[in-house]
């Protein structure tokens, strides 16, 4: 969840990064007692993202400036619409203008592109779900956008859930050990908060991991007519997740095998910064 | 610059972003004894960057695991060759994985599309530089990834150096005041380290910004034979630094009118992350 | 987990909170050139814990102490044993004494508690569980000792798990809502790492519960017969937690009811610092 | 002191150690729009302490909700009073609510302990100190307490006061020297707002303690004569202090021997946290 | 530039440096109720520098303090000036007067002393700049106090600017290399806001460094004579900076010869603190 | 004290305020594999202080760096000395010069100033103590030099002891109260570590002080035979400390008249920095 606080810190970092003893150029050509009314508009079709956000770094740079937004997160905006409107001093309005934009560009393209995943599963009961390939120390920020494109976000981070893959099972079953045997071991050693997801990559390999009474079976880089013969043989007894290889022309196709979930690196790893603008007018006293 | 401080600051949360208590997967099923190789390896072809700040996230992991970079910043390699190669504690290996790759291929991917835009240029004297378009709280990395694709770096931040863009200038000249007295006020007032340049949008614009011999003029979104005009019109007396429309079909030709700088906000905006892998080895004890 | 990280930071804190301006006694009553050897002694039988807390306690006011540890974590001791054996120079050693103890008596404490609890439901199968009962900021190194003691851990904190209890079951339901249908509709929502617990009051309360396919179903403050009559209903459709008028004389009632874990409050609660000394010989160069 | 900084960075940790990603039940349970009301209520008689820290928890969470206190820092209650009543977003105050607890508890349960101690005393002129023997990283939290209950508080650290044991007296005066020269010595050398005091584990050590001007004197583990006779031969001429063997049953006794003050671990060490509990009303809008 | 943030960071450090747990005078000699008027007086005449970090440290100890200030920062005042009235909680005024005075009398002296520099080059085009050698930590307070004492500032730090003194020039030409080649190919890799200053300690080194069209040449130790002579060579073709040897007898003589800037270490360095008190009257309720 | 903890923090910031991206003339200029050697050597007499915080400046930037020092703390030094070799990295030892010399400079000149005044009270009991007039966030390091110099240590802050001063004292006996009583009332209420001063402007106020028992009576601005005066009167029942008008010409006067300690404003407040330089040699592989 992306909590005030967690804003308030990331978005005041990057404030301080991009301006670490002011900013000059507003400083030495801007008066102190001019005042801006901006306009933030799309340059491109998206869904909306990162409200607080925007609202947050034209605020910590300037407590006085007002934003009005017009749209909500999660809204779908058409090019040309007007997003929000921005008053203040104009020295505050021009320097945060660019950490604004980096940061709700980046947001907006990611809920643009979940956005998109999300209607081609449509009419299935599938999920769309991130991953952990997301931008160093800006995971809550992208997390937030997928749910704001129509989203579901997975585990947050490696203290959260177990997910055991082809390494961790072959250390578990080396030395011929039984692998639901370990499996049920492990699961009663956790503790009680915390799932237990495991990757499989062969049909073969579901039954024993099944007998375990895991919490989730990920079936990595099936082809489509195995993800149907894994969601059958699961029956509905833990959540099924689909991995690998999804794109936006075989998501749907995936989708209709009958999984619960399908988790999508591309969401927050590939997704493209929305042309988002600030048209700004200056007037002097 | 990417100083050493930075890289542990910044690495160091990303990693306790990504397991703020710890790797549970790893603690429940690998034992402690337990320990790794892991060859990083590449699924394309492209520039290198980031070596420092991979061994980082393994370092700050666990300080014994050992990272052999076969590889120096700012080479290129092809598509299969062996990056890099780490040795130590499985657990500690499995728990960096996602964090290392995470900032390596970011920053690889940057510094191989620089590379071809510097392909792009060469033979004529311009340089390809970045802006302040990039990821928030990571901006050091990404000019890093700049310098290693053979890039140069524009200025870090607002506080560095004045740009007067369109809003600064009309502010400027209101109630008819002229533009080169006012720059030159401007210069006699900043501090002596911080240099001054001018975005201006029409050829017109030049002669009084050049009257105020300012250090860099920025034709902004110039037709071709308008740059090469603007070039011929400043003569030498400052640095021209093209910017606007600029993209791998386009540069070169803009290179060719005799600009100094080309500034690219493609760079770090729109850079794709480079496909890398670990590929791990286990060894129980 | 209690990463080295987080000992480093809270021991760091607590060692300049007793010293912020160094210890004012060795200084001015002990030579620097003094060297002390201390016995971490244990006053009264019970179960280790915080060792690497304790070394650490002693590492950061000075490197150079070596402190060699004669028990395990998780291991017995009975009254009178030798736990450790510090080195090293005099006022490190003093300065350290009083900030080490705090630490492990707070530890030992709660290690022996749940030693006495995991004895009394021995031959059953329910697991002590802690809660989030625990003293702000020692929540990592509670649960540690809790771990050490033989208990396993309850979620670490409110982002982890849901827990619905009296409260949020009465909004769930307002107007006349199915409670199973909200519930099942809450599960599709949550993130895919994220259980789902529900606090029961009443036997009548399990059907609707059980039949949104929960994680957890936790009895709260049920009689003896209800536990009993709530474990032959679940039958192993999700773990039954028992919580609530739970002691070391009723535990072992409860745990034979069947239950698969029982929470315990008082383990990080109430337990009482046990009594360990430092004796500490100064040797004068 | 309990300075507003401190609590704010003590508690806002708390908080985010209970909740690092936001408290994921009120998210998805409990509607944005829904309000609040919780009445704070004592189920066992005691003394209260700590309202500005249970206002802060509540507040740092959600700066709209209201907290009324209807009890002061200090004050006696019974079982059953009504100690405080909330009012705000539900999902803030369930999110506060073990916070606000786990702090409140301790520290009235610190307070409760203080009264009953100080209460033996009363008659005499003894005061009753706490120790360095506090809950890690909480000190002044509970030094606080001990004031509300009626105590006084002792040295905050190792940097305020030099209090010389056993080990240093023996390094003072090895080699022969003497105790009553090397104290002077010493006491020349203190930062002029620096107390000394000396501990004495037998009646022979006064004299030449007291010669050297002392501050303090504290009698360790005297029996009570001892302590009788103690108090006579030092007369008023510094500060006497009895520590060790001290608990509800001897500190009346201890207190009519005519010491100043009485330093009991116990105070903060083992002091049980008090049952509180917050009945909660959600209205939905 | 003197932001909010670093002043809230520096004067709150500053205050936590002289009160880590409150101000026990305050505390326990003056009622919570009282409230205190205080006047800030000039004890001599001078330049008023720091309104913004003197008002935060009253608002920053009790945010009810008002301040009013009756003079603007780079105003001149006369012994006896009343500059300022401060009124509020007591116990809040008497814990930050020392703090505040301890900022405003070191930045008043540095303004002071800027503003006397500056009257002995009037009527010259000589800007008086300030250096690195200032108090650490407090840069950007001692920058601003020279702003307000009508000088300007030279660069912030060693990232700003590259500036090449004998030990780089030693090293730049080691072998035999062309001075002006490598002056030229540093500039042409430098990141593209980075002024190019060379520090020249005879005549006959300006030659070669000012064909490398360096952005600025600083004659250091130069004989008046010999900064005239270099001021004629130089020719306008870059800024020309003299240093070394600068004090109030001699800064009007290097000012009439022609150079831009003029650097005094002093400035900063060697400023006295100016007599300022606080008048203080206390009212009980 | 001046903690390791407390030099890396303020040092390493200190680093980070002079070079936060870097120091760009080391990058550009020197090769990264030249090495340096560097003396620091004294170009005016007087007394050493700050070695570890020398030492820091250059192992902070770079721990490959070696500083020998020739000279202990506390030690004289006269114009020429060579007091410190440092070895390494040129970036390095180039990057870190100014830094290192700015806070050394600044504390040898306190220590010198210092010693001063001791040589002045030499042959009378009196000793030289500091004030809080100290520069904001270095308070820790002037309180080491002055202690080089052979002074030593008043109070450190506001939380350490009570200094009562005439605000306080009107309050204190407001509405007719007697003042013995009132601060022996306070005396009983304080922490058990905290020490009581006094101050008094006229002979006739400090019978009724020395009544309440107070630990110390500062005697402000006495002249010279009141403060004889006050001393008989005090004749050795608490401390007696002369304040106010102290300067190199009056100090040994006062310190005759049998005052126990005489606090001077100026050993920090006014100590001029010593001018010492670094003498550095570049070999280039």
């Amino acid at each position: 969840m992306l909590t005030e606080k967690l804003i308030a810190d990331v978005v005041g970092a990057a404030l301080r990064e991009d301006a670490p003893n002011g900013d000059v150029t507003s400083l030495h050509l801007i008066p102190a007692s001019a005042r801006a009314t901006a306009v933030l508009a799309a340059r491109e079709p998206g869904v909306f993202s990162g409200s607080a956000v925007f609202i947050a770094a034209f605020k910590l740079t300037e407590s006085s400036v007002l934003v009005e937004m017009h749209i909500h997160d999660g809204e779908p905006f058409v090019a040309g619409q007007k997003l929000a409107t921005i008053t203040g001093p104009a020295r505050a309005v021009l320097t945060a203008e660019r950490i604004g934009l980096n940061f709700t560009q980046r947001m907006c393209g990611i809920a643009t592109l979940t956005a998109q995943y999300v209607a081609e599963v449509q009419g299935t009961k599938a999920n769309i779900l991130d991953t952990r390939k997301t931008t160093p120390n800006l995971r809550a920020f992208e997390r937030q956008a997928v749910l704001d494109g129509g989203g579901r976000n997975h585990r947050f981070s490696l203290s959260d859930m177990v997910m055991a893959k082809d390494n961790h099972l072959a250390v578990l079953t080396a030395g011929g050990k039984d692998l639901t045997t370990e499996l049920r071991r492990v699961k009663s050693e956790l503790p009680a908060g915390v799932k237990l997801e495991v990757e499989v990559d062969r049909i073969d390999q579901i039954a024993p991991v099944l007998a375990a009474d895991v919490d989730i079976i990920m079936l990595d880089n099936f082809a489509l007519e195995d993800l149907s013969k894994g969601v059958q043989q699961i029956a509905g007894r833990c959540i099924v997740e689909a991995s690998g290889g999804v794109n936006l022309q075989t998501v749907g196709k995936i989708a209709k095998t009958g999984v619960d979930v399908i988790s999508v690196g591309a969401l927050t790893h590939s997704a493209r910064a929305l042309d988002l603008g600030l048209d700004i007018t200056i007037e002097q006293p």
